[in-house]
């Protein structure tokens, strides 16, 4: 019998919507690079979800692509990004924060989340650091919603980060890369509108979130980051035909799809997690979104991983395995039920 | 009257039997970043096509992309990269080059190509010069087939270029963007395996060659660059769908369809190019591929753009400009039809 | 009443035998680049005192720079330093590490000291990552004798290091910035001759011990790092008139002079370390070389320095503030009093 | 017999009175960084001599550094700087530059000269492409005074492209590693106040006008590069005891020494151009300052070799040899009669 595959929500391909699109409008000509009318369509209707009808939309590849460019357009050289130890950008980037030149500099966190609190607490020991001038000065806020934890960020503590950097007078910038997944939550309160008016810029999640691929960039301040075009170009992030970004993008944002998308996905695992509890599993950390981190033994994981692809998490010091279970928008029910049975 | 288009080679979507794979495939479930199956078996075509068995092959996205990985990965920091000064990654890379820290060492070209002497000469002229461990060191060369203008490396020039390197113990990189075209061209005497067999790294040009996008870099010695994927991921050019690049190569690769999809185009291009002859245009440089490029006044440049649109090359020293003219994959013969009519 | 200067071991000028053979031989031509015959026997030296008769001698100008430069030079892009937390490289380098597009992946740390174990543990945890493609690489370890804190690694612990790196195949690198101050200190069991058998690259410092500036780098096995010049002129590191340092390395290394130099300021420590104890001070880290970390109020440390001026070092979460009081090789008796009676 | 060496202007050590200098402060103790009261003083007497009293003054160890470090202050991260193709940066700064990731944008010269009408161009060639956002924006113009042919800019040919830089709001940065030997020399009329009002930043040669090494940064306009404490840093390129650039510096500016250090050095390369003119050698190309390039055969190259060292310049494509003579602030007119007889 061939395994099931839980272990990414990044494992089809995409929402039908999209490839009816891309067939219909095959061999229509258009501009490149982003100029056509497709891509124009796109951007409006994600500035229209956003209410920010100034905001400046670029559409990139993939997630480490878009935190580097993202962060390299945002930062000055001797700058650094603050951001959550646990955060995509300080751990699962390969070295691409530093390719560009830039320090992470970590901070603690909370169930994946950073606080407000910690925020100001870097930020300040910066600025009261005699020494400030022989060090990587804080120069933007990451954090991702939802985290890398799969826990969501309220709007309350949102609007608090926000606070903490517009009053130090630097950028707040938001990884969405499953961002699908947290507006479909039932827990989440924070709307695409929240993070257009608290965020500096911020990218809407679309490889992992139905589309073939891509990333949609959203400025909410037209002109934020002045010649970006040309700064994606150099970090070679730049589509030719970006017709084809457009195109799904366009697709996502017809009817809400996209914030409709990630439902069967929140479904699916919450149906998981209750069936993880009666059976009585540890989870690594709660958290609400299509991501599950269960705590097990070696000896378990060896047993799970005959029936079941889960992704490797890591590894605890106490002995333990962590392993994540991750549902998608294209999670059929009856897989969930095999899974279910195999806990 | 809409415009007629014929200002790139990258207008269009896919090639039909793409979008039919991406189609049928969309809901099989893969594993990421390029260890699916799909990939897996275009990976295993494009080996047995360019007659490389051992090969590394790796998807990126595009081709600025590509050459900035690429040639970040065959060079040491303290190298540069040999390119004629008509190159495209002298000129339209938007920095990728440098910013990865190299610098392009220009070499005089002779329509568009650059020779195995003038490549010999510059080696020569930095072992000679005492001064060299100030200056850059020439680490590679990097050329394109066809090249930037359109026009072609014979076999025996690239046999000649390629001993060069070889014997200056340097690595020779082929950009393939547009590869399909040469391949496709009948005074092409280049075959894929010619160019496995005389480059160290090259890529098989997707993006506008019938794919949505993707190009296919290829590494004849297998581990000639170790941890290759983790410098692609780290340059932001790792696809997380890596299913969506594996199955646009392996439908181009499928019955040879890559060696032949560039024929449409050529054709299309030898009637403009005899239309033009006869109406007395002139051509700024002679090309036998896909693409044309016109030197006429800026009075007749602009009296053109009225009905079609071309990509705008240069303004030269003389008062004139040169405009491209591009067919591809796709072209329509009704619409070269149309063209010829403007001209 | 002027104030007493404790700040830091580099605020005199150089050791009175380096100014006198700079003026001796001030108006000497020679060859530029380190190419000189001051340069030449300063490396003569340095290898004869590290026992290390093939080794590799670059003389560069600061710490900052020496770390930047040879950490490019020793890892590959994709690769990152592992150093413990409190590590130079860590907090004080203003970026210089990132700069080259590196990651330092901090350790944790014993008293500023690194430990085989931890070493080995984050090799380990590396290795057995499923997903440490995408991850930074370990590519090499830096530590510093004395550290940051100003303690000491024993010969056993650096063997014990030494040999987690052989095993792993990466390079010990060794930040000498006070490596005088090492070698004058009676806890010492440290030589030359062990760093050069044990590390693949050292640097002995200058600047903080006792020349106007100037580090020298030792790579023990000749054309480890090929291209090392050019790569050092690269960075901007390097000096045309190379004689400048190399006429205060063979000053340094005549009759052993580097290996007394730090004498006189152990000694002055020494009799701070007690004077402080008697006093009922509190110190942050115990450390026997040239650097005392207090641990006291911010308002005793406002008093203090009203007479004194000593480093800032941080503030506590508790509150409190940590000075830093550095001897120096110039350090004199007098001044010592003086400052021991402002306790 | 010993060789006459005149192969550059740093083959000895440093004017007498900063050596006198050195060794009468030696023993003072100051902070570090350059907050010392001799770099303070040396600020405030640079500040005087260029007639800009709000300057930000930093002092630097080397050329390449200080370009590499400025080039990389004043440009945004997609920009590359305009340079004459025999501009230094142009060939032989071992890709610091691009190190920083910027491309050096090669304009044509004169005699080693840019001209305003080229800068132009190149500006004018940038704004009209149509596809500009895909390439390097021009994003500083880089000059040096003398230039590396030894040539000068004229009060007028300097306001000239001072004008075009500011019409076209983009900073001119002047080189002025042999700045002495341009001031002293009497076809020059262009002043420290001149290029202060005309550049907006440049920086004083010390390595090669009399000190043992440093250059000093000057931007006239007060904090028109924030953080540039930090950048400078973050480049190696601070150092620890920055008194010792400091003194230099305040030596060099008092009683106008900087302004006339470099008279011995033009007359006695007067006395060699008219010796050469008289014994009818070709000169590569004229320079009226300290540099002089002769051409000869590769044979009559070999003769001189056994009695003098001169610079290797660089082979020309007629066979034969460009070589440099070089004088400096330190030349001995008897040597200059010796190296006449060699001729």
């Amino acid at each position: 019998m061939e395994k099931l595959l839980f272990a990414s929500d990044y494992m089809e391909g995409a929402h039908p919507d999209i490839l009816k699109k891309l067939v219909e409008t095959n061999m229509e000509k258009s501009a490149g690079y982003g100029s056509d009318d497709f891509s124009g369509s796109a951007r409006n209707r994600i500035r229209k979800a956003c209410g920010a009808p100034d905001a400046d939309v670029f559409f990139l590849v993939g997630g480490t692509q878009t935190n580097a460019v993202m962060i390299d357009a945002l930062l000055r050289p001797y700058q650094g990004v603050i951001a959550a130890k646990s955060g995509h950008i300080s751990l699962h980037e390969a070295g691409a924060i530093e390719f560009g030149g830039h320090k992470v500099l970590v901070a603690d966190h909370d169930n994946g989340k950073l606080s407000a609190c910690e925020t100001e607490r870097i930020l300040l020991e910066y600025r009261q650091d005699e020494n400030r001038d022989h060090m990587v000065m804080p120069g933007m806020v990451y954090i991702s919603q939802p985290t890398e934890y799969g826990t969501l960020y309220s709007l309350a503590e949102l609007k608090e980060i926000s606070k903490v950097c517009r009053e130090n007078n630097i950028p707040l910038y938001l990884d969405g890369a499953r961002l699908a997944y947290a507006l479909a939550c039932p827990e989440n309160d924070v709307t695409l509108r929240d993070i257009a008016s608290l965020c500096d810029a911020f990218y809407i999640g679309g490889t992992k979130c139905g589309a073939l691929f891509g990333e949609a960039v959203v400025i909410p301040e037209h002109d934020r980051i002045p010649h970006l075009f040309t700064i994606i170009k150099q970090h070679g992030a730049l589509l030719a035909k970006g017709r084809i970004a457009g195109i799904q993008f366009d697709t996502l944002f017809t009817d809400g799809l996209y914030e409709k998308i990630g439902k069967t996905a929140i479904e699916a695992a919450d149906r998981i997690r209750k069936a993880l509890a009666d059976r009585g599993y540890s989870l690594a950390f709660y958290a609400p979104t299509n991501q599950i981190f269960i705590k097990i033994s070696k000896d378990r994981a060896a047993e799970l991983s005959e029936k079941l692809e889960l992704a490797f998490w890591e590894n605890t010091d106490d002995g333990h395995t962590i392993l994540r279970i991750a549902t998608s928008w294209a999670t059929k029910p009856e897989d969930v039920d095999r899974l279910i049975e195999c806990l």
